[in-house]
């Protein structure tokens, strides 16, 4: 059994790893804490949890929380990880940050980006972006691993086999994402109100400035051995999971869906989580949410020249709690997959 | 390993069966049918199952369907399956029928509500009511298993401990229920269109003449063992999955939310699916939706000596398909939450 | 013209004030009022007033809100209006109040049900109950009107003709509605949150502790010419705008549908804003989203010798706003649909 | 008055018409025509509008039909206009179209995008364009007007005054629409379910097959005075009403949103309709939900020398219905925004 601490539980991420990990079977939640609600039971908050998770939340005590522990997963807000993992790792215990402090090379660009210094630069160099299906040999050894974001993880699955075969040029991706409410995290704000959500589709951070694009951009270099540059557009939709991404790339030669999926197909042959859908059809959000999968399906634009990839996932699963979980896996020498795999809803 | 083939498996039910079934570690899909889809695969239907089952709808052949098959789904409208189960049980197959073919009494009461003969009134005896919580005794045992509808999986299970511990009068209870709409099927009609049903709410049979009235007072009434009177109204809401009922009944004697509650958490002890939330809390739908859980809850109005009970389950689930396969655990000798466990999603 | 102000009008209430005064010929938005957004215009919170309503919210200023004011629409929280209406009363203008404060016999009442001490006790009396369907006359000769709560509205409309008609029961009445989420206000909360209320149905207030019993017993009492008793459960549903109440009531004698429909059509012959629906028809909440009318529905359960009412308004247009304007228009001599007429969405 | 008739009133599009038709101070509807629905009243099809219009569906009738009517709608599926519209030009009555038989400018182009040959060219060249904040003159002495594509005037009101000021490289442009579910009709089909389209978001014709594409192309090219090429993605998304439009263009110099905006306030400065929202600011499809307004934002992405342009309308207002009767006020000497003045819900 992998004895688990979830450190900052109270949030829809940490309440889905909470989910997950209540029916994984080599796993054990030894604690998880919330500042806001110590005291209250998990189920108190979260009702599905009701009968399941007896768990009550605990105040973070940096000096007991890794006793006995084997992981911790931190689902802080960004900018509060740097503080706290540099003491765990000193702990011994394994880490998995869900936030962003920890995915992007060099504190500069987390400076620029993120607009925060950063306060434990040196570990940037030792964190494994938890990306498996790209990176899971530095996963599988590593000791702190970096959980990729929810939009990046989309992007990059959808684009790093092409980039990789360089079927597309890398200068000029344009990637329009919706995301689920879920997205923008429990906090209550007039935002994430049902009546300004609910029918309706709003957009955020457009203009270049979302801080994702950094980390899209430094792993789509890595994949396509050159430097990748995005416009990137994110937009609240009216559902509660998903991540939905359409990317659109200038085709280097005159290719047609078949090779561009055939391509997608032979990456993702030993994939357990990333499906390829066939020529024709593009993915739903709905058939992922609630799940660890990645849809992915293609068009060609040919008038343009142009390759219109989609990916969908669900933000809180391959694009969280379910991908951390996935990682934990990995760097235990589980199947990747152990946990994890609940179909989707659908209806 | 149990050999399962689902007649009818291209409807919602159907396909929760397949969904379910195909993370069920003792069950092996042998047949799915459908006389619409045959030759197509049910992932082209359902894009969550893509990559996930590969089973192709066949035709439905009476011959065949049972040959090295141990248990059957019959996930046909109502109406059908009394001229198919006969011949299936004959064979020596196990047989669970989704619909209320086999759920009441005698002919003449099916008439009365269904509107139409039974062909098959001798197998009305024989059948055990698939409500596991009140009837698992006659399920073990029983080669037809008739599986309880939507509607009354939610009243009866928040009535029978109240009943049966003689709390309520049975002669006036009020039934106002909340379906999704995955309720009324994959057919699509100018009912279950999306610019129908999105921010609406409406009403259909009401006044006493849904077909489910019949059913919650016999099995009502067996937990009384006096005669139920029920009104029920049920509307459609605008969610996908599940049954929300609001149960007003009169109290016997002056009681307070504690004794209703204790009554009924004692009831539900030992029962792996029915969670009774403590008091002040009453049930949301979301939290069951995509599981096989049923929470109920309860408020007293001691101004008018009414206890109001909230009842709350996935009409796909706990109303559907997977109440079917705890019926399949239990007739099997699985332990009844085999293949049954996930957690509602929640956000 | 008349010339009004705007209490609190930062609210949804407020907000739909200002949107249907925009466009109503007779009237001139003198003030709206906001103590959190004072100095911000409305469109800024209100996307949909771009370019349509320049109004600034300002502090309010009891010496200068009535200057050169004809009427005040007071959109405050209940227990506020009570300190702020007796100033304004005495400047000579007229007044509308939105909230609780006005609507009940006497201070005793209102502490009951309000845990509050009221303020301003000698002002009950004088005001008028702002449903013009049964109180046109107290209406058009008062100077203030306590406009009635969102869920009395659509339950005495619906109940009041069969009442006073003496065809039912006034002791056990049940009343389960359903609420849109903008009834919970502007404010963010947990229990307003898009993930909260989205695929979602849950109860609140249940067993009779809801305020707005005490306001549904009193005008049901004055019909029904004896006391009225009311069970009544409020859920919050997962749609912006409605309210949406099924009413169970015992029939003194064996009537059918016909007659209770004829009873209700007359009593609303000449009302421009009822609309009592054909035998076999009951009304969907989002026929009248976006607008002041009501829709009126009936069925009986025979077996139970009980009527089924259905009845639906928007919570912000005749359950606040449009009924508010309604009123005003009545006391200002116009008629009463002036400004109203804009018929609902749909789809 | 006007009198008007509506050929094919039973879509959502004729529905639409009918409900705004109803409260047009200066227009009597005259005929409603429905094939399949003919001998009902609209009201059974729509309840909105129960007790406010009392027209019945009649049979079309090509002789009858526009004895003693000034202008007809035409709100028959695509394809279907073309064979009915000359006999309606020939008896001397005004013609607005809402299909897409009237946009294009030649037979060839028809067939290619709307694979079917046209029965009527020679109609093509006459008829007027009804996209009025670009084509006002053209209209006001038109006797056939095209009503353009929900899809369309989205983004042409979005990108014609940077293409007219040649700001933006017309030859590159990227447009991602999403489309509530009422752009899809009325027909119950799968991909109209509730089940479907709630908590989703899916992507059809993509690889720049839409026949939309045609219409863009043309309109922007004659505001660009050069051709224009566009890969454009529509998207089903999970509200009911509403055209959302993302639009990525490359800019021809170093500009950011200020001079962006200012080029698009200057060119819709007289446009009643047509709102430009301040930097920093993008459309929200709800704001515009219910009303024929149509709102556009932008953001610079320096990074890319990009600019990104969101454009929001509702399908059925400013989309279709709306702009419809936009025309026909411009036809008819009237001020363009007669009867079209209700500003959007919100919340």
């Amino acid at each position: 059994m992998i004895k688990a601490a979830i450190i900052g539980g109270s949030g829809y991420t940490g309440a889905e790893l909470v989910r997950l990990l209540a029916n994984h079977p080599e796993v054990e939640i030894t604690t998880v804490t919330s500042e806001t609600y110590a005291g209250k039971m998990i189920s108190d908050l979260y009702p599905n949890l009701i009968g399941q998770v007896e768990n009550v939340f605990v105040h973070f005590d940096g000096k007991t929380v890794a006793n006995d522990v084997d992981l911790v997963f931190v689902a802080l807000p960004h900018g509060q990880p740097m503080d706290v993992v540099p003491g765990l790792l000193k702990t011994g215990v394994k880490v998995i940050d869900l936030s962003g402090d920890f995915r992007l090379a060099d504190s500069k660009t987390y400076l620029d980006w993120y607009k925060k210094e950063h306060t434990a630069p040196d570990l940037l160099a030792s964190a494994a972006y938890g990306l498996p299906e790209l990176f899971d040999k530095s996963i599988v050894s590593s000791r702190l691993v970096a959980n990729p974001g929810c939009y990046p993880t989309s992007v990059i699955l959808g684009t790093a086999p092409l980039l990789k075969a360089s079927l597309i040029f890398a200068q000029d991706i344009i990637v329009d994402s919706l995301t689920g409410v879920s997205g923008s995290g429990r906090a209550a704000s007039v935002a994430t109100h049902f009546c300004f959500c609910d029918e309706n589709v709003s957009t955020y951070k457009a203009g270049g400035v979302h801080q994702h694009i950094s980390e899209m951009e430094l792993y789509m270099g890595q994949a396509a051995d050159e430097e990748v540059k995005i416009s990137f557009t994110p937009h609240l939709a009216s559902f509660s999971r998903g991540i939905y991404s359409t990317i659109y790339a200038d085709l280097k030669e005159d290719l047609g869906p078949e090779e561009i999926l055939s391509c997608l197909q032979k990456f993702y042959e030993k994939s357990y989580f990333v499906k390829v859908l066939g020529e024709g059809r593009l993915p739903e959000v709905k058939a992922v949410a609630g799940s660890n999968y990645c849809h992915i399906g293609a068009a060609v634009d040919e008038r343009c020249g142009r390759v219109v990839i989609v990916s969908a996932i669900d933000n809180l699963g391959k694009g969280a709690a379910g991908q951390a979980i996935q990682n934990m896996n990995i760097m235990s020498g589980l199947p990747e997959e152990t946990g994890l795999q609940a179909i989707g809803l659908y209806p």
